[in-house]
């Protein structure tokens, strides 16, 4: 029923707007990249007859009205990367929300409900700390103050770089009374793939605990400061974290660092400081919980060990997620019709599908990812994958927005 | 003999340039704060009636005539710091060897042969990495080519810096010829203090070796790979610094791990790969080349464990030194006439004195760092030990200026 070629080509014309080689995309949340790609995807709302929202933390909305006046249905994701991320993390919610309206055009469809497609702000996290930011304000997890005094790692702010390329747009605006939302993302894992399956059924979402840790000593010189005469927060933070991946592998949580610095950063000077990211992720609560209490005693233990400060800063905190059996129902009555073989999964990511949860009946769907590869620009999804993904959420979305 | 008072005026002006809180300083070499500090030393030479160059990499001279026109006796440091350094780190070495010509001018005294004082470009190897370029220009170590091709953090090349700041001068204005080369410097490691001494009389340098190390793994997403699936980087890095660190204790060298970052840089991101320096210095080349040995195979050894590719680059080398005897004696003579406690000492840091000594006979001397604490802003070395370092470099320069 939709129409896959359309899909494609659009697909296609958001995988130039802040492309990295062949197959990446480098699209950071309110960048210039970020920009572009919401012009263009504003052009093409109104070109599909939708009446566009912007919110005020830059959330964009296209609303297809209803035969009755009632609370939407809700489609969507994101259209920010990771820097060198891929081309599909987000971006198939959003341009499969569009091509669903598109199709319902097509087919002069009309719904009892509205229905809005909508582009969620930041959420990947990867510019302004923490992901999930615009969703988690309409969930009242965070406050407007809070988004917009992000700042960047060049110290650039939220509210104005919101600003910057024109996306500042009202509280009122913000989407207030939900039916039920739905959200299509890759799977960015292997699971799918493994089990030669065509669906994901999302049944939650991990629970999440990010860190930050700085490890403080005393810089001094490289070659005249005798060893054990040390306070090397470099070498504090390389066993801290070597004792920590031994930890998580066998509390079996996930545990991920993927920033570090060393300050004043000389080769001859030992460093002052050494901050790092810690990202700990569990499909049970009490696992991670228990994790977080080890990994507290452990940095006690390595800042006597070392002679250093180890001070850990829990930045954001996100409890396992577990969506609306309604409409996890519709998914899986749908996939059946359709002959889609499914997988029943708990997302590893994050998504804004966690936040809306907590104020809206919540499900979603995944397509499967080759090799399990995403957060990196040789992220890949099928296109038989894709059109199948396609074509669930618009049945999906029928039938909510009839009920 | 020389004027204190004059000497500490010309230190404190030195103090204000790039000062950082109290007590220290951020004047990276060919910064704007770099070109501040030599248009006033270049004034300050001048007032002292001396003939003032600039070689074709930024080396400052300032030359004293002497009664027969033979190779001259060179004294001097450099003036530029570390990120965050202290006020004494080479800046000393300079400004005595300036405050010995004020006093010969005071006394009207002639010497023998000529007198030149230098300030070397770039000794730290802060900005421009490897340090000490300057001199290992002068000892046929290093192309004028690679010194001007040097890149920064930030991508700006050494060449361009020194003609933005207005010190790129000839290839023939460099010294030749030089009959014996002094350097004082700060000792910046805690053995004068802790024995009580006025003085060090600096025997050799450490031997250095200087690697870039890459490893390079699997980047994918935080909350969706399994940890057993991972190539983390990370994890590699971690481990094969604790375990060089190990390493490092039981083999008596030192090492540090001054600088790290991983990429692309996200929390919710495994890394592609993770950079670190490594530093190792060893009195004894035999004790420091078996650690290279031992560290090599520890690389290999963490490669395969952790299933990634670490790439090591070794990308500077300094061998041991050994100062020459004579100059030593001058010094250990006029030390004892002026009833100056002494320590013979090895260098842990490289100085420009390195290079010099290929090409001429060297020596340095050292003043005592209170609680051994260099690169940093709390360096401090007293008044008093700074007063007899002083007279003493006077002393040495005046024998030698009439041998
Ligand atoms: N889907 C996704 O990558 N979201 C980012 C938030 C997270 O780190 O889970
Ligand atoms: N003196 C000094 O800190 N020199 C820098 C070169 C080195 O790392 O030893």
């Amino acid at each position: 029923k939709i129409d896959f070629k359309r899909f494609r080509e659009t697909m296609e014309a958001s995988s130039e707007i802040g492309r990295v080689k062949d197959t990446g995309l480098y699209r950071l949340a309110l960048s210039d990249k970020d920009k572009e790609m919401r012009d263009l995807f504003r052009k093409w709302m109104e070109e599909a007859g939708l009446e566009v929202r912007i919110d005020d933390v830059g959330t964009m909305y296209g609303r297809r009205a209803g035969k009755e006046d009632l609370p939407p249905v809700l489609i969507g994701s994101h259209l920010d990367t990771q820097p060198y991320g891929g081309r599909y993390d987000g971006v198939i919610g959003v341009l499969m929300a569009l091509e669903a309206i598109r199709t319902m055009n097509d087919y002069n469809i009309e719904t009892r409900r509205p229905i809005e497609i909508v582009n969620f702000t930041n959420e990947e996290g990867a510019r302004f700390e923490p992901p999930m930011m615009a969703s988690g304000l309409l969930a009242g997890e965070f406050t407007k103050e809070f988004v917009h005094s992000r700042k960047d790692a060049e110290g650039l702010e939220f509210g104005e770089e919101l600003g910057r390329i024109g996306y500042r747009g009202t509280e009122e605006n913000r989407i207030k009374d939900i039916h039920s939302f739905v959200e299509v993302h890759i799977e960015q894992g292997p699971r799918l793939e493994k089990e030669g399956r065509d669906i994901g059924i999302v049944r939650g979402i991990q629970g999440v605990s990010w860190f930050e840790v700085t490890v403080q000593g005393k810089s001094n010189h490289a070659g005249s400061t005798p060893m054990h005469l040390r306070k090397d927060p470099m070498m504090a933070a390389a066993r801290l974290i070597s004792d920590l991946e031994e930890l998580a592998l066998e509390e079996s949580v996930l545990m991920t660092i993927g920033k570090i610095s060393a300050s004043p950063g000389a080769v001859n000077v030992i460093p002052e400081t050494v901050n790092f990211s810690i990202d700990v992720r569990s499909e049970d609560d009490e696992e991670r919980n228990g994790f977080i209490r080890l990994l507290e005693e452990r940095v006690g233990a390595i800042a006597s060990l070392k002679n250093v400060d180890i001070d850990v800063d829990h930045t954001w905190t996100s409890p396992v997620t577990h969506f609306n059996s309604d409409v996890l129902e519709v998914i899986s009555s749908k996939s059946e019709s359709l002959g889609y073989s499914t997988l029943d999964i708990v997302s590893g990511a994050g998504h804004d599908a966690r936040y809306i949860n907590d104020i809206a009946p919540t499900a979603m769907i995944f397509a499967p990812s080759v090799g399990g590869i995403s957060h990196d620009i040789a992220e890949l999804t099928l296109d038989a994958y894709l059109e199948k993904c396609g074509t669930l959420l618009f049945e999906v979305v029928r039938e909510l927005a009839d009920r």
